[in-house]
């Protein structure tokens, strides 16, 4: 039987502070459809694709927070994509803030079935940035302040007939994240992502150095650990503020499937084959023989530089 | 005070069998008078540096396998090449098959001071290929019958000025390497290889896929970890059988600054500021920030795939 999933990854343009919830799902909806017509299995949406990048404003107002999370999922604003999602028999996934009835603050990105029932939650891990405000940058990245580190690890999930897993924006730059999922098993990994097209501390970094970045630390979590990963970018200017397209399917040889072309609403396809993931990881990425965990034990024992002795 | 390192890269040509170590020592001395007219500090050389590529030769007569094998270091062939880095006050690393005194064999490299005497000694951790003869392969790439895997981690020494580790050949396509030495600040990784040009398992795959693989491995790791990376091929065409060349130094922004055209012997150069790795681990991989190592425990705790129950 056909392992192959035909993905969709469904880059979205800039929202705006002033754009509804309502604005941003019916946005949504035409990329889905758009994704029927294309005969799609599973359509990735970006981080926090429900609202504007929201941690670039410094807020002091809890309330004011408060109203960029969401408090269950689906709710009254995303019903129509869950239900539309299971009218068409189309697997989802994206990003959003998530506030749980226990109040804790996580960004967070689900799986959803093609029934429209979520199969899996992920919590983004690795929070960039910083808690305060911070004079010396250009611009705030204040994820730290908002949100909680992901309390879930790296968990996959047998659906869509494969293994399937999510990580969120920095994530995709940490080597750990894709083998944690490699690990077990993984074949496809979902991955939203909001990166502003030049860097807070540093003025020359632009966005083309930026999209290197972001493209080599895909395509080399996807080769060495034999995956597709399917990331897909929230782009241009939301509010004044710049972000990178760039949205790609890599495949498990670390090559470019397809990638968006501009930085507004674009759907980009690609047929994923999920056995093409054999060949990698019976061969040169075949953990069980090449792994040495004994050499290891830095990358879990410490977080931080230890260094040398003088 | 400066801690711009002048590196050169000593790509080397092919090593057939019937080349003797004398004739490959002075084509190292060769590439050793042209980094001295470019006034390099340090000159990288490849894996198994003194003899071709052994380990494609299936041998059942350990006399044979042990004429592949160093027993000290320096030795009489290697001698005047030691000899001469000293008295051009230039350091070395290069690769070559060590045979213990107590009996093991290993894969190994060394980081020669700029007074002639060893400072750090590494032995190949990620061993690749296969113990056995395998029929189905178009040639053999026996490192796991000839080589036991490293037994001395990824170390790393306080030389040159700043924090250098060393990885050999196929080290370099697991990000676990580069980890481990970034954990100890890492700033510049010497690192040796030898590539066949085609996948022996898979006939399609030809030196264009593997050389985007060695560049996307060592870009990967160079810039996640804020690291200079200098990789040096062992190139072309040994007795047949074809090697990628592609000899890269790259930057802690995982840019190449240098990359060598051909596949014989040639030295590239780079300035190498040890200081351009400051701004990396400062932010965006500032580990004991952003690492979250209660995530990663699979790591560390399982060597081969787990996959996630039925």
């Amino acid at each position: 039987m056909s392992r192959t999933l035909r993905v969709g990854a469904a880059q979205m343009g800039p929202i705006h502070k002033a754009d509804s919830r309502q604005a941003v799902v019916k946005r949504m909806i035409d990329l889905l459809d758009q994704a029927k017509a294309a005969k799609c299995d599973l359509v990735v949406y970006p981080e926090l694709a429900l609202t504007t990048f929201f941690p670039r404003w410094y807020m002091t107002d809890q309330a004011e927070v408060d109203s960029w999370f969401e408090r269950e999922m689906p709710n009254a604003a995303t019903r129509p994509l869950f239900d539309k999602a299971a009218q068409y028999r189309i697997g989802l996934s994206f990003g959003y803030a998530e506030l749980t009835p226990d109040g804790h603050y996580f960004n967070t990105a689900i799986l959803v079935d093609r029934a429209g029932s979520i199969a899996g939650r992920y919590r983004k891990v690795h929070l960039p940035g910083h808690s305060e405000y911070d004079p010396k940058r250009s611009f705030q990245h204040l994820e730290k302040r908002y949100f909680e580190p992901g309390d879930l690890g790296f968990p996959v999930w047998r659906t869509f007939g494969g293994i399937l897993g999510m990580c969120i924006c920095n994530d995709r730059r940490w080597p750990e994240t894709y083998r944690v999922m490699g690990l077990q098993g993984v074949e496809l990994i979902a991955l939203g992502y909001n990166t502003p097209s030049v860097n807070s501390q540093k003025a020359d970094e632009g966005p083309q150095k930026r999209l290197f970045h972001h493209r080599l630390c895909v395509q080399a979590g996807a080769y060495q650990n034999a995956t597709f990963v399917v990331a897909v970018a929230k782009a241009g200017s939301e509010d004044g503020h710049a972000m990178i397209g760039g949205s790609v399917i890599v495949d498990p040889e670390g090559a470019i499937r397809a990638e968006a072309q501009g930085e507004d609403d674009e759907l980009i396809v690609a047929d994923c084959d999920l056995d093409a993931t054999i060949f990698g990881k019976e061969t040169i990425f075949d953990f069980k023989r090449h792994r040495r965990i004994e050499h290891y034990g830095r990358i879990t024992s410490q977080t931080g530089v230890i260094l040398p002795p003088q």
